[in-house]
């Protein structure tokens, strides 16, 4: 039963959280805590939020569960005062992009003083960033993953994958943190730094090209629009993981150059037929 | 004046186009030229074509525009019997999505026969293939291409300019050919090789990855699952540029990289957000 839902970070997410929450009649009293008293200000009006605060330890007293929806680095950096703040009771899940870092942190901080954390990761968000973006339907249907570990208290666990249940998802994955890292770089980091590589690209090698993009390059690049805040963030922390991908991605793009460059018709359409076949059974 | 329309290829281009030109009034008669006379019939049948036929002589004959519609390898080869079978009067243009090889291949038929040709290049089209896809809207508010040389007639550019424009397009933007395959190579092929290299990249790298798959793997890789044979055919007629361009973009992906794995926060949140802009500017 949740009371008392304190999100830290009411941008697109932690917004998106709150509206969802209010949705589906969530948390009797729903408090947004943030560095910008303004911004929280225009979020409480629209009646997502009871309660705004920029003191973290306020928002957080009495609370059953904490959202972390702050980027990445600063989850990091929260988590120590979260612990302190937060009363024995208090389940603390986040949204993190990356989760081996954050799960370390916390679990380092768990064998000094209390703290019921479970890493999550909602598979949903856009390339565009803020409360104004907000919207109580961005988890319908979505994939989110949460990432306990041995050390998890079960119960925590199932109110963490309860709650994104409520909130909408599609389903709710288990992940192992590492597992986890290394997912998302093949399947959202990588594409991120391509996309983004791509219309750097196009500037450097042919910018008057622009000027003809179709839909095709839209789509493409749509992700190349991304918050860079959050994105460095998530580019540094994964770097490990998201290093190793870009290694698979080099030799299959070499391989592809190669088959085109010597003009091996047979070999070129063989491998689009596999990539067209694989693209084509996504899930 | 378009009395007589030959689409030679009647598949997801020719089928719009057909499509298109009916619905705009425009040919008295549309005639519908390829190989398999079963799916001749099905598009027929639909209303958009007034004939069919797997004879291209026969097709041809009387013809006012000639639009081929066929993957860009065979379009080389049909240049030549093009020139036999239409009139001195006949018009013909291409959609193929290179450029400088069939109109050398259309300029050197040129000098010793009569052939009235200008290249075209609708920036419009799927990852799907095939008539059953074909729209009469496919072309509206589209990016048109043509690439007139100095040998081009001044009333046959008119013609097929005009031609894209009743059919709906945008616009219509004139280039030379060899600036056109520079152009599409980078906002076109490049994007749909890297498209191709993440879903191969996933696949080696991480195959149970695409099981957590959101929109943004699915926007950046839609392109992907485009047509082995129309591709094939495109990479490999535009390998040098598609090379050129490729040099560019594995440079800014190893600068971004190293930025990254050097954990340089500020200078990777610059280049995201200098990429953000770019990419928010586009047309």
């Amino acid at each position: 039963m949740i009371r008392r839902l304190a999100i830290v970070g009411v941008g697109l997410l932690g917004g998106s959280v709150a509206k969802a929450a209010r949705a589906h009649g969530l948390g009797a009293e729903i408090v947004g805590i943030g560095r910008d008293a303004g911004r929280l200000q225009a979020a409480r009006r629209d009646g997502a939020l009871d309660h705004v605060t920029t003191d973290l330890a306020e928002g957080l007293r009495d609370a059953d569960l904490v959202v972390l929806a702050s980027p990445v680095g600063v989850i990091v950096t929260l988590l120590d005062e979260v612990a302190h703040a937060g009363g024995p009771e208090t389940i603390v899940t986040d949204v993190g992009s990356t989760k081996a870092a954050i799960v370390r942190a916390a679990e380092r901080l768990g064998r000094t003083r209390p703290l019921r954390f479970v890493g999550s990761h909602p598979m949903a968000g856009s390339e565009q960033s803020g409360y104004g973006h907000a919207r109580a339907d961005l988890f319908r249907g979505a994939t989110v993953i949460v990432t306990p570990t041995e050390m998890s208290e079960p119960a925590a666990v199932k109110t963490v994958s309860a709650f994104w249940e409520t909130l909408g998802a599609g389903r709710v994955v288990t992940l192992d943190p590492d597992a986890h890292d290394r997912a998302v770089a093949a399947i959202s980091h990588l594409p991120h730094l391509v996309a983004m590589a791509l219309v750097d690209a196009v500037d450097r090698f042919e910018p008057s090209a622009f000027d003809i993009a179709a839909r095709g390059f839209r789509d493409t690049t749509r992700i190349a629009a991304s918050d860079p805040i959050v994105w460095e963030e998530i580019f540094v922390a994964n770097r490990d993981a998201l290093g190793r991908s870009l290694v698979a991605f080099r030799e299959v793009l070499a391989e592809l150059e190669c088959l085109i460059a010597a003009g091996d018709a047979a070999a070129v359409r063989a491998a689009i037929a596999r990539i067209k076949a694989r693209r084509e059974a996504l899930p």
